[in-house]
């Protein structure tokens, strides 16, 4: 048993596994969700249920969040008491995927308010999350992160990468260089099956060399089989580009040339019958380019 | 020793280790090289050495060309009486990374005089040539195919991925990822830096992830260290994007939006200071950009 107390608020597809894995490793959660009856699934294993967010966090010296975006998780810190409710010198960790620009200001407010905060978004998916294999991209102080070490520990690998805001900017590069490999999987697929060859045999010609990938493996599999059930929406992957770039404007006005044909590709796909296809689906826009079609051929 | 006589066409960089392969497999070589004294290093091995093209083929049951680009090979097969040489039935090997066009063209003109042709590029470098690990891209008819496993065994793993040109076409495809995915690099690290996040440490992050591939492990690697000596240039990059859209553009116009942008993106690199450095290089042009400078930082 840990003597590290700990608030969980949101404990959905992916806090809910990431709850478990805590509660597996002897912590002591308190947990909370906007619908209550996906908090109280973790009763069994010790949990405690709070009914209000603020309630959640009074006692805690680690408060997790894992929301929708970064609007979800403003609100809980700041318009539903959570913030003022905290100890002194509680350590706040938002695991939810957010802008780096909100990511700093949450930092910033609750250095105001005595409490400390480290932004740590993951990439893993469901079962990452269930079996504690996530990649956890962590923001903020070096002594926060030590401090929370232990507690990362059980939901997977975590690494600190930068100040305030950059666990953040670490998932958008993910989800950027994610995107981007798609959309070259897809015009390479789609190039050699417009020109005769058989994409399955170039993809298992090539795979072994310069050009493997984890997306060549996986998605360009969903792209052959033409298996477009979304794991993650061609929405989803709009959002990511969309934040990436708005990043980048902030930085100076970073240019991205390649992250912003990207976006507009996704965007296309979207408009063209397909956000709510898997983010593999570009494949289907490049297609539809080409067949001057209205509708993306989604089976 | 095997009864199938090879005379092998090019022995510089690549061709050289392949021949030596083919030699130290059994098989009885004649060797012909523009500068001869690159055939001659092959003579302990028990290579023959020709003083012409033609001379080399002309009792050849299989002929392998490793040869600069699709003029060089047509300039031999056509202009130096290679063809007119040839043995009727013999099988001509075209290992050399040429226009899927020209491959098509000269498998027509081969099969004219009675000759078999099979398009069979590599990848996987003088490593991969010493070592008989290359991938080998096939291209032709499924019966000289088979006939030609025994030959390419010593060499690596071949695959036969669709009619003649194919093997080029998926040659393409492989420079269209690897081109692609380096740009996805570039961007996602450079937005990191932009950010004020470790760009070492994010790439650490996320390696593990769906953002992995051997272009983030390898030419991320140069990225961060800045160790942009060439092993392959950017000049050879942008040839093989514009391979590949010449190619799209045969089939129909196909459009390629992203290999086009890259194209753009690699020439602009070139015409900046860039031409000499690795294809990783577009991480500087990318950062050139930003800077609006007129040369890229190489060291």
């Amino acid at each position: 048993m840990h003597d590290i107390k700990i608030a969980f608020l949101g404990t959905g597809l992916m806090g809910g596994p990431q709850a478990r894995r805590l509660l597996g490793a002897g912590f002591s959660v308190t947990a909370w969700n906007r619908t209550r009856a996906k908090a109280e699934t973790l009763m069994p294993q010790g949990a405690t249920v709070a009914d209000t967010a603020a309630a959640a966090v009074k006692d805690a010296d680690v408060v997790i969040t894992m929301l929708e975006n970064g609007v979800a998780v403003g609100d809980v810190l700041f318009d539903q008491g959570v913030a003022a409710a905290l100890k002194k010198g509680a350590l706040m960790i938002d695991m939810s995927s957010i802008k780096p620009r909100e990511a700093r200001e949450h930092a910033a407010k609750l250095e105001a308010l005595g409490c400390r905060h480290l932004d740590a978004p993951v990439s893993g998916g469901t079962g990452g999350a269930e079996q504690g294999t996530l990649a956890i991209m962590a923001g903020g102080n070096e002594a926060d992160f030590a401090a929370a070490e232990a507690v990362f520990k059980p939901m997977g690998r975590a690494l600190r990468v930068g100040p305030h805001g950059a666990g953040q900017l670490a998932k958008l590069a993910n989800q950027m260089i994610v995107g981007i490999t798609i959309g070259a999987v897809s015009e390479a697929l789609q190039l050699a099956a417009a020109g005769g060859a058989d994409p399955a045999l170039v993809r298992e010609a090539i795979r072994g060399g310069f050009a493997g990938s984890k997306i060549l493996e996986v998605h360009g599999e969903r792209m052959l089989t033409r298996d477009f059930a979304a794991r993650a929406t061609a929405t989803v992957q709009l959002k990511d580009m969309n934040n990436a770039l708005d990043a980048a404007s902030g930085f100076n006005d970073y240019q991205l040339p390649i992250t912003t044909l990207l976006r507009d590709l996704y965007a296309s796909l979207c408009e063209h019958g397909g956000a709510g296809v898997d983010h593999s689906g570009l494949f289907l826009e490049i297609e539809r380019m080409n067949k001057s079609t209205d509708k993306v051929a989604f089976p």
